[in-house]
């Protein structure tokens, strides 16, 4: 029976993606690529772009409404899994592939969730990637956690109460997609004397990229959906020099 | 001035390095890779073996005794800095190589600290790589987390109640280094009833992998020091059959 693949593709800079995830990119007849807008290219797909020979392999550009909530996020995650699951029964192997981690916040995980119920004799691989956490701590310059340090990683979905108590519990807190809420915990952070311990980071391993040690300088700005905050109980200057 | 690259080579399967860090280490004039006793050859340096010309390229591997505390152990570090340094001021690219990915839990980042304190002039680079905890998840087919979920990555040192609370706060919970605590914390995974959505995972992407979806097969057992829990607040048949 034909697999699939979900494979990771790192951050955003090309080098950073696996031989593994090369290999399988290069050689599966169809790529399967996720995408947040209709008139948007696949993040994803740009950064394998220069391993495609789509005079031999299918490439599929499919949207996700990530924005949306609800019945239509539903109806185009169903809508990819059974164009999946057909592709595999006529005998294709299909190379899903995600942003970053296929097991950390990717769509790959909703249409995963779809075919283990709907054919669990379908065969899926998945190829671990680099995360943006790992990218974004490594550009950066911070540990994310050193001997018995303790790490909490949170989704922008998070109340104020929950929030603190997390901080004040863990040593390395990651906000994911940490723009929508920062003008909101940016005073939990001064209160708690963790704004000097903090670091934003955008659209890590793109061109775009952006490391921000001064996060005061961001407060009331328009921030890019692709960013975290890496909050550490210390002071950043201990460790690196900026 | 000369560069010291932290360089992430992945879990253990050769495949799973990054295009960067494969091209730092067959170019770097100095590779400098950790291990943990006397006697074993270093696992870093056995996964990039391939990789490297010893006739132009200087391989140094230096002890760690990771069992250890205190004085033996910061007296390592201290030596292993001072030698990065010396070879740094020499003009040598120094490309130390760790196991995984260098900002979670790595060795490198004892020496970081020592050079960030005594040398901060000196320019160092981290690559990151792939992490045994998703690596673990990749393998295991399960997700750390999607959608809203909360991720929380604990050490081996935790204490009974400390647990139990980020277990009852958390969606997923990954227990580093579990096998010394295995047996104490077993009980407790039970009473929550969390033990049916525990995925062991034993030296993932090496020849000795293991893994383990009924957990209660392990009570009593000599467990391997590089071993993980990951802790899902579901039943892991939901997503993947077994």
């Amino acid at each position: 029976m034909a697999v699939i693949y979900a494979v990771g593709v790192g951050p955003g800079d090309p080098e950073l993606i696996t031989r593994k995830a090369e290999r399988i990119i290069s050689s599966a007849p169809v790529i399967y690529a996720p995408t947040g807008a209709a008139d948007a290219a696949s993040y994803a797909l740009s950064i394998v772009e220069h391993l495609l020979d789509r005079s031999k392999q299918q490439v599929l550009s499919r949207v996700f409404p990530m924005m949306k909530r609800g019945a239509e996020l539903e109806a185009a995650w169903q809508e990819a899994a059974a164009e999946v699951i057909s592709l595999i029964d006529g005998g294709s192997d299909v190379a899903f592939i995600t942003i970053g981690d296929p097991c950390l916040y990717s769509t790959f995980l909703y249409i995963y969730r779809i075919i283990q119920e709907k054919r669990a004799d379908i065969p899926i691989e998945i190829i671990p990637g680099i995360s943006s956490i790992n990218a974004s701590a490594a550009a950066a310059g911070i540990p994310l956690g050193i001997a018995g340090e303790r790490i909490a990683i949170l989704p922008a979905t998070y109340e104020d109460e929950e929030l603190k108590k997390t901080l004040l519990e863990f040593d390395t807190v990651v906000l994911m997609k940490v723009s929508r809420v920062f003008d909101r915990i940016y005073p939990m952070l001064v209160e708690l004397g963790l704004d000097k311990g903090s670091v934003f980071v955008r659209r890590v391993g793109s061109p775009q990229e952006e490391i921000v040690f001064d996060i005061s300088t961001l407060v009331g700005k328009e921030l890019d959906y692709l960013s975290m905050l890496i909050v550490k109980r210390w002071n950043l200057s201990m460790i690196k020099s900026i």
